[in-house]
């Protein structure tokens, strides 16, 4: 009698599940990858959906596209609804699942701070379907303020823009905005005048970016200032209602409200019945393994890790890639607990784009500003982009948006229509 | 005092519509161009984003972008509910509109013969929303077959496509699933074997694309054949229910129906309160214009109309753009009624595509077929791409998907799972 071999379930396919996938390719275990959706996500470029520079197809990859002909690897679209770390069994919408070893790589949400009720006003930034819902947004916008130009209120609303947090995500969007709005979309919409545009940028904490050098948010602020974007710092947000954001600054109308302040891990590590953190990541083992259970892993931005460096491991995609590549190892090695080295995460480094020709860069003591800076952030995205295709496309958008200032992917999917009024 | 412009407005930015803006650009009148989608769609490769060839943004243009510049053009994104004849006015969603020209170019929609309630069981193609869901449904069927593969009655349901008409859109629509499921995505569900795949083409007429000469129509009854199209003609659909289709030739289990069928003009001609055919189709004077109102014409397939060649005019691209620039001619001219010439379709030919390397065309009396018409279509659909960065797009993933067989654009945004069932 032959022995089956063990199964490996990996539940998400982003940076971290994907690359556990791959690292198990060809290797003696079974593998099955979960996901609710059926694409990888180039998340790093979601802001550029949302603002109509990219099309959703540009960053997004099918996973069975990404990991055909891996004979051990298997991939079902679902979602998992709960985890059973006694009998080693996942509960799916569509039915039960064993595994032997179980990588976790969900992810996480944005986050209200228990302002659930906020979201509808101010939506985040986490997947494709939120990109394409927050270009329709401002499309819309820009449609209503040039439809209702002579009325001063509706079209102050629809041109003003405020994004809750200055963590990359805020900047990116920040920047993009300001930057399609006056440039590239605002030649669609003759009625509508730049200077009229706002975008404001608000954070509770006393510098954007905290995570970089004080230099670079620094750096940060005041090429976005010069972008047109006002940026309010500590400045605490207390209430977010429709078209409205009132903050301990002053309150802020606004049709174009956009949450970028906080993020928490998936809710299915609640069923994992482990300890999280306050943002509801997994405090893991050094190894990348939950308290009690050498089996389960938890990796990417869904776990909380103090390194073998003695430095939180940051919830980035890299980070989410070494840890993939990790736990396979200790798997596919079948390392015991006792026998395991501790995680160790290389940083090579983080990036952000503040607009065209402006980003920057921080590789440890390493620091990096403007047009250099974004050359570098061009190259390694369009480097990790995983398909060559997918690579090209980008390329092409990116080429024909410098040179022309056209606007990508304007595209509105949906339409309602509401108020009445006269057109003049 | 200085006399205010005519204002002419037009209903509808399709072929149609978008070449009559674009003929009266900088002349002596005021353009408004109403729209309830924000964007220009090439609808001929419509279904190839329905079968997951392109992406949503490589047909589509947002209609301000393409009448950027022009000075007398305003652009709005509203429904139009009803046309007030007597007053020169038009009831939009929201306000109302005066004109002193009226040129509706509303297109059709499918039609289901009074059953309306066939559509949710069996979806049509006319616009980007309709291809985006009919991409997913497709796609969801893959997964669901995949997942099953062991539930015989699940997997063959889910592995079975019938599309019903039997006119271009059916014929393309069923070559390129043909393909699709048997060349490329199936490379991506290891599960699902080839020949289980059965795509039916069902036309109550005694043979396809009627409208064009008999030995087309028999040389693509062959090739989709030789494809693993399986065409029943003379068979009538006398009822459509979830997943099932009954007709006077059998009934067919399938998750994948596809209505292709008939078409209706858009509803909004009813308001006009002039003789319409059946089709829904405003009986239009030989100078486009309706009966009774010399200032309101009705052009493209939501009208009907035998030219002075005594010949029925097609409800095709070449034709609405020929009425258009006819229509513009007349009002910038400010001809009256008596002073007229009708109008004349000049037949350029017309053409439809089966699969990869084979398709039709006829250009009046002279006939085309397989490879020399294949590549005939490709040049002359790259060509009326409106914008250049499409066209690139569009080749470049043509020339991708020529080369590798990979999938374009498998996505799907949304995602909802159901039934309960054991993985194995």
């Amino acid at each position: 009698m032959q022995l089956s071999k063990p199964r490996v379930v990996i539940v998400g396919a982003g940076f971290g599940g994907l690359s556990a996938a791959k690292a198990l390719k060809n290797t003696d275990v079974d593998v099955v990858v979960i996901d609710k959706n059926n694409h990888h996500l180039f998340q790093p470029l979601l802001y550029q959906v949302a603002t109509a520079a990219l099309s959703p197809g540009d960053i997004a990859q099918p996973i069975r596209t990404e990991l055909r002909g891996y004979k051990n690897v298997q991939v079902i679209l679902d979602e998992v609804i709960s985890i059973d770390k006694e009998n080693s069994t996942l509960e799916l919408t569509n039915g039960f699942l064993d595994f032997d070893y179980l990588i976790l790589a969900p992810g996480n949400r944005h986050s209200y701070f228990g302002n659930d009720e906020w979201e509808k006003y101010a939506p985040g930034l986490k997947d494709l379907n939120d990109a394409i819902i927050m270009r329709e947004k401002i499309l819309k916008s820009f449609e209503k303020a040039e439809r209702n130009y002579k009325n001063k209120e509706e079209y102050k609303r629809n041109t003003s823009f405020v994004i809750v947090g200055g963590g990359p995500t805020g900047v990116e969007l920040a920047g993009a905005i300001a930057e399609i709005a006056r440039k590239t979309i605002l030649k669609d919409f003759p009625l509508i005048k730049a200077k009229d545009i706002t975008v404001k940028l608000v954070d509770g904490a006393d510098r954007l970016l905290t995570q970089y050098d004080k230099s670079l948010s620094e750096y940060t602020k005041t090429t976005l200032e010069k972008m047109g974007v006002e940026v309010l710092l500590e400045t605490m947000v207390k209430s977010v209602e429709k078209d409205l954001v009132i903050t301990d600054n002053g309150k802020f109308e606004s049709s174009n409200i956009i949450w970028a302040a906080g993020n928490t891990a998936s809710p299915l590590l609640e069923t994992l019945v482990t300890k999280l953190d306050r943002a509801g990541r997994a405090l893991v083992n050094p190894d990348m393994s939950i308290v009690g259970y050498d089996n389960i892993f938890v990796i990417g931005d869904a776990s909380y890790l103090i390194d073998a460096n003695g430095k939180t491991v940051p919830g980035i995609a890299p980070a989410a890639m070494q840890q993939a590549r990790y736990v396979s190892d200790l798997i596919v090695q079948r390392k015991k607990l006792n026998s395991r080295k501790p995680f160790k995460y290389l940083d090579k480094g983080s990036m952000a784009t503040i607009g065209r020709a402006k980003a920057i860069a921080q590789v440890r003591k390493l620091k990096f500003k403007g047009f250099i800076a974004w050359v570098m952030w061009g190259v390694i995205h369009i480097m990790f982009l995983i398909d060559f295709r997918n690579r090209l496309k980008v390329m092409t958008e990116w080429l024909w948006y410098y040179i022309t200032f056209k606007p990508g992917a304007s595209l509105i999917f949906h339409n309602e229509t509401k108020e009445k009024e006269k057109v003049n």
